[in-house]
């Protein structure tokens, strides 16, 4: 039997970024696991936690490795380090590097100028590396990009993977699909679904864009084995997402906030599907030169659906669960037409887990069973304000308003490249 | 009478940024020229020069003073300082700003990683400070943003301005035209277009993206008035565009180098329109929160018909000039559909200079006048190459050929942002 394939992962500490790791790993593969643990220095900075307890990345690979799963190499490097990343890719030739490795909160990216420029910066130049990286020393390595379905925002027409044939005053293309990306973490993506499509068309690499839909749950059969191997679970106003909050309201007894009307429609899976479907894409790897472009979501639900079915599931238990509308702090239409399309991955053989409320009751179990962590007090307050910025976020967090003249030391210079001569 | 409208000129220092500059102040603008420089620097750096001579800021300042202009304020700085960015626009309350503080050379970008980041991470957060300087101070203010034609790429299908309507499965939106942009530069607009888009529809900022074509001539009327008001003219390698090298050529009697087949279609315009747009432009705004884009070119040109004019021209004064087809470094369709719509400026008045022999022979004469100092060799060698990078030119410049593993200091850093908390 040949060596197994490597694969690089590179955000391995996050949410997903471990999880996959591990599945990888549990599946043949030789994982290379890649991060900045800078996700760990942005809670300290900012107050927030996972509520489900997380180890250090060497404990986790050490107890991966006691459980009995094959050695996980871990790799501590800023992708930002385009030097770096050339070495990571010229001395491990993965077939494959999946890359979750960026800034991955709206809200975040919302804050302030800092915030946008540091999303969009960070986010687009370690993709950038990434891509001259392949170029230079695995031309024929598989890029495996997690985008988002966020990236399209919600037009008037059925949504699309990624392209979309327009005929036009009698002559016909197929084009990449539109983008309307709803804040600069997304559109942070748009850029570099642009940048890495144009080095398939220029280079010849090959990638697989996943515009992937909002991700519930935090357990999965290799998490599972030990508390030492869970991910991360965050329902801050920063950091969560909205299955995640509703399950953390219930489990404390207080109302599921929706924003506005509630008729937001997004895409959702499972965790597990997740990994599924990254595992079935780098199993079916495009061809060289060749850009596609899988909508990585099972589900749509509008925010008041999820809600409702959150409530449905404490009725079940016997429990009373009440939902309230807060006024929307982000700007984005609550009523709209919303048909996005997911085949590919089926067609690759995606099996997937439906959102049932045994999944939701377990999830309430993971909470209850840290109870004493959840910050209340943060369930109740709007997200950061897509027009002012950090406004309810600062005044939550009761500190004082950011005063936009303040000198800064600039962090960025003319100078970082260096000249033609 | 009122004071006279304030419009922030970024990149003054550059081709189009000064000869703007000069014109909106000979129209009773008070104009505030902004730039950081760095253009003179990639000179030195990459051993290229403009072949007609130019002064400095302080000096052209001056020299547009004495011949009795209104004071044109000059002020350094560099718009990826957030805070210096926030404060312009907070201290001089402009009613427009015009936006070319930009890399935007094509084969520039495509060197090699560092000029790639370098580009799009300047292009990118120079953008995005200037969106949150607006939005904190000043939200009326209009931004006429400099894009490019580049933008669309070669699509198969007729190229509107900014938007197109798709009718698909029985419905209907009107949502941004597809892009398929051709460099790292190219893609560079191409995001701060996404971004202005996106800070138009949630802060209700107005801004008008030009998608300019390529620009040839370097005579206005106000830099005709002295020789130290002069503009660049670039035709190296790196920042020359193909009418301007083919003038270059023709004066010191080269053949004419097309890359390839010569098909490559594209907009052309006149620098005179140039300026005539963008003051069309600021004297009429569009809404508040209203994003629109004008095609910003006058005529279609393939570079094999731009070689032929250049060589009729020459002809009529007697003159043979060779054509010759060289490997084309770029990757690029060489033939092509190519229609590309530029109605709205028109509808605004614009009164176009179509290229005419005249126009050729004036930029040829303006090449003679400067004839000892055309770097003869440099005009023979390809261009950047796409595939592999800066290999041409590095080879042309007698430099050793890169080394990618070369260890760098990282120029930005996770600090960067001030956290949440």
């Amino acid at each position: 039997m040949s060596d197994p394939a490597t694969v690089v992962v590179l955000g391995a500490d996050g949410y997903l970024g471990w999880p996959t790791s591990l599945h990888l790993s549990a599946r043949g593969y030789r994982v290379v696991a890649v991060d900045n643990l800078v996700r760990r220095r942005w809670d300290r900075e900012g107050g927030t936690s996972s509520l489900v307890p997380i180890r250090s990345m060497a404990e986790r690979v050490r107890t991966w490795a006691k459980a009995g799963g094959d050695p996980i190499e871990w790799r501590r490097l800023d992708i930002r380090d385009g030097e770096g990343v050339a070495a990571l890719v010229r001395d491990t030739q993965p077939a494959a590097i999946v890359h979750f490795g960026e800034q991955r909160s709206a809200p975040f990216s919302m804050i302030d100028r800092e915030h946008a420029v540091m999303t969009q910066l960070n986010n687009v130049a370690g993709t950038l590396n990434v891509l001259h990286a392949m170029r230079a020393f695995a031309p024929d390595c598989h890029l495996v990009k997690l985008g988002t379905m966020g990236e399209y925002g919600t037009p008037n027409i059925d949504i699309e993977e990624g392209f979309i044939t327009i005929e036009h005053h009698g002559r016909t293309d197929t084009l990449p699909f539109p983008k309307l990306p709803g804040s600069f973490y997304h559109l942070s993506k748009v850029h570099d679904s642009h940048n890495i499509h144009f080095t398939c068309r220029v280079w010849g690499l090959r990638a697989t864009d996943l515009n992937q839909g909002v991700v519930y749950g935090c357990s999965t059969p290799e998490t599972s084995a030990s508390p030492r191997l869970a991910t991360r679970f965050d329902y801050d106003v920063v950091w969560g997402t909205v299955l995640n909050r509703f399950c953390v309201q219930a489990a404390v007894g207080q109302p599921l906030t929706v924003y506005g009307e509630g008729g937001q429609t997004r895409g959702f899976l499972d965790i597990r599907d997740t990994l599924e479907c990254i595992r079935l894409s780098i199993e079916n790897p495009p061809a060289a030169g060749e850009y596609r472009v899988f909508n990585q979501f099972t589900e749509q639900f509008s925010v008041l659906q999820l809600a409702e079915l959150v409530r449905a599931a404490r009725a079940e238990q016997g429990m009373d669960t009440l939902i309230e509308h807060l006024p929307n702090p982000r700007v984005e239409s609550e009523q709209h037409y919303y048909n996005a399309k997911h085949q590919r991955l089926i067609d690759l053989g995606l099996q997937m887990h439906p959102l049932r409320s045994t999944l939701i009751d377990s999830m309430i179990a993971t909470v209850e069973s840290h109870r004493d962590k959840v910050d209340v007090a943060s369930l109740q307050t709007p997200n950061v304000d897509w027009r002012t910025g950090a406004l309810h976020t600062r005044t939550l967090l009761g500190l004082p308003q950011r005063r936009p003249q303040r000198k800064q030391t600039r962090r960025y210079e003319p100078e970082a490249v260096r000249p033609v001569a």
